[in-house]
């Protein structure tokens, strides 16, 4: 593909692009409670830090980038508040504040690194600390959604015209600070014409795909349909798709990739039918002090999770389940990784190293 | 292995086996109603045709064998009617109550197949007609349990020790006059110490894994822990389980199976772990008038199923879903189809003709 698609993608990228999940006016940020999705459009909103990490915490707003972004509108709440009552701004007033905001998901990447550049910022002693931390916290969000529509028009170049995607799991405006990852590129593939079906997976256990993609899809205008994540092979079978694009939670040095469970099944199955498989996350995702895979710890999170669906039980009292979040696709599955910095062809420790 | 296991494996096949969902008693058929699992264990009675006509089209009781059976025993409970009433038990008297049981599930292989032997009886105008149909509809019952242990053993034979088995669906004593065919082989590898570990998959979208085989399992004390369908290619990399084993609802003549939407799926990622793949059904179920498994016509039901779960809508209105029920496995990617014939080891056209 050449340079010259991609230009002509770029021109689509406000197309189909809708939903903001995370939106900051002075003294107040607003969150679209994911909890309540597809069911209700509720937002809640936040006046203070404290307020702000709970809803972290309650999963009312979910996904890396987008708690990395609430998180530092949470800091700007809390310096407003510090302003009005004539009290100082700086490291010291806001630390409890900072260190309820990390908390509140502690194993979430993106969190503490938001929170970092929000303390790099009073840590450089600004003349007006809150007029700072605000264009840090706006910095911040419009580099992630920046990030997201180069990836896509990256993306997208890449698949083809006429084609058929599948895609896992919420990787899309939900999930971030607009537009998406993997969920970017079909917005941006779809936009300018050469995606002409979408499908996604429900994504058990907690079928963030039913709930989450379908409403961003249906949303925003693009045509899709829900599979059982069972029924990707025969999809493939079908000729159906011609690519799986997928978002991740780490990328290691050789290209081994960390990404929601079953999305190493759907690259297993990609590769039998020639269907071809792009992952698709920001640079802060890649992890390069990890060699491969193998050293990446799968987090293995409670049996309860299966035995319900949708809240209602479903399964016997007694049983037990096996109920592993990630999984790892190993870097041969994979033809392509796009990053916001450029994309790696048939990752490898050589080709990583170049780009990372 | 050797016919010794086999031997072996056969003075195990008592054990792990409690459940029953068809059962008949002079003027009434007991169903377990399968729609209440695992939530409660409700029993249906039945004490005319038309009784089970509407308990087999509503789902009460389901598997394809089951349903034969149960059919058989409706012609039994209208024959008792007739003969307390004085009147003549024959074809023409008959005619109805066997139409009606007949047009409950159509597309139910063995339903019409069960019908046809109850037909058979009345043909051969028998001095005491009641008590024919009574012996046939028994013997239907009783060859189909004999072929479920005796599949039990022949697959079991084959496992090797120690070994942990996933299965997919329901295949078991709730589909069955008992004991199961893949649950079957998986009973009898437990009862007789060659399974370590059992897995079930939940089988989305209508859940039998999670609803009724792990009720199954947990009611005959067979440890086993339920998996999301898409955690299974991550579970057979952490050498979990060596073998899968699934039922069928078609066999064709070169081996290609077709069996729950899912199953295809599992094939692949076995094949790439080095996993083993099962299929256990009964003879009824090969189809050598077929030559492959391209012409294998595959049921796609509505969409809605797929957006909701366990009755409650979890996908934005508007929404659309692609909901095949089978898939179709290749031969190539099966290890042994076991039936109460034989086993077949590397399905192929001639080891099919060697044994249909």
């Amino acid at each position: 593909m050449t340079a010259n698609s991609e230009l002509d993608i770029a021109k689509h990228l406000d197309e189909h692009d809708s939903i903001r999940a995370v939106s900051y006016a002075p003294g107040v940020l607003r969150l679209l409670d994911q909890r309540e999705l597809p069911f209700t459009e509720t937002y809640i909103e936040c006046r203070n830090a404290q307020q702000v990490s709970v809803a972290i915490r309650d999963l009312v707003v979910r996904g890396a980038p987008a708690i990395g972004i609430a998180a530092a509108w949470g800091v700007v709440l809390q310096a407003g508040l510090l302003d009005t009552a004539g009290e100082t701004i700086s490291a010291a007033s806001l630390e409890n504040a900072i260190n309820g905001l990390n908390a509140a998901r502690p194993t979430a990447v993106n969190l503490a690194w938001a929170l970092r550049r929000m303390r790099a910022v009073l840590a450089a002693d600004p003349a007006d600390p809150l007029a700072a931390l605000s264009a840090e916290a706006q910095k911040i969000q419009d580099e992630d959604l920046a990030a997201n529509k180069h990836m896509g028009a990256l993306g997208a170049a890449r698949l083809g015209s006429g084609v058929g995607v599948l895609t896992h799991c919420n990787t899309g405006s939900l999930a971030t600070a607009g537009y998406g990852t993997a969920l970017g590129v079909i917005r941006a593939g779809y936009s300018s014409g050469q995606i002409a079906r979408v499908y996604a997976g429900e994504t058990r256990p907690w079928l963030q795909g039913a709930r989450l993609t379908m409403w961003e899809l249906v949303r925003d205008k693009i045509p899709a349909k829900l599979i059982a994540d069972s029924a990707a092979s025969h999809l493939m079978k079908s000729r159906a798709v011609q690519w799986v694009i997928v978002g991740a939670d780490r990328i290691v040095a050789n290209g081994d990739t960390a990404n929601k469970i079953g999305t190493y099944q759907l690259a297993i199955a990609a590769r039998r039918h020639g269907v071809k498989f792009m992952v698709v996350a920001p640079s802060s995702t890649v992890d390069m002090a990890i060699d491969d895979g193998s050293e990446i710890e799968i987090e293995m999170r409670d049996a309860a999770e299966l035995l319900s669906v949708a809240g209602r039980r479903t399964v016997v009292e007694g049983a037990d389940a096996w109920n592993p979040v990630f999984d790892v696709t190993p870097a041969e599955l994979i033809d392509v990784i796009v990053t916001e910095r450029g994309v790696v062809e048939r990752p490898s420790v050589d080709a990583m190293r170049r780009l990372f």
